[in-house]
């Protein structure tokens, strides 16, 4: 059953994602959740999650399109869950329209089960990039 | 008396860098932990995650030093933890001994404690670096 709702948050991650939803997207994090994004940026709290996404998605995610290829779920704890989903994302876009590469990468999920259910408490994403020669 | 312990993983984990240490490095890992590098490379496993540091010490990281500038722990459970590590790495090396420019990067741990103490069970790490304009 906690398998079954684990899934669904990470559905509605990529749900929220590609109606380019971000209160929808923000609501499956706590309160003090922590967001590190592929570049190395910090964002700390739901609110912060949500309105530092509600940009980009206005901008570069506009079109933007997420799906997951891989998701590896392990039980730390029967409330204590680390996920990893690989993921790729096509649609990007520059403010002019101009199309930006396709990516993709690796993220982790933190997510812990409370009294609403389950919520992401960190994120880190990485992206699949060769490594210098 | 936890934290203190959760510390003395992080100092070891810095130390083991430093000294290219990769079996004290691999010690610091659950058997079945995950790590995920800056190219979004996905080592499972204590072992790998030694082997693959261990090459990388013998090249590009022979004469490098990892430090922390700031480390962030959050406590999930009294024995699940997760730790953001923002580091600055320094004397990296091609392998013909031509510099290659430091790095800095924040740096994700989920550690819990066990019968042997506490582990880390999942590494994911990202470079800090300017998104694109």
């Amino acid at each position: 059953m906690d398998e079954h709702a684990i899934r669904q948050v990470t559905e509605a991650f990529l749900a929220a994602w590609n109606t380019h939803d971000m209160g929808a997207f923000a609501a499956l994090y706590s309160d003090d959740a922590d967001f590190v994004n592929v570049y190395g940026m910090h964002w700390k709290g739901r609110d912060v999650i949500g309105e530092s996404h509600r940009a980009l998605h206005e901008t570069i995610f506009k079109a933007s399109r997420l799906s997951a290829t891989r998701t590896e779920m392990r039980f730390l704890r029967d409330d204590v869950v680390v996920l990893h989903m690989f993921w790729d994302l096509t649609g990007l876009q520059r403010p002019d329209g101009t199309p930006v590469p396709d990516r993709r990468g690796i993220l982790l999920h933190v997510l812990e089960r409370s009294a609403e259910g389950w919520r992401i408490v960190a994120t880190q994403n990485t992206d699949i990039v060769p490594p210098p020669a």
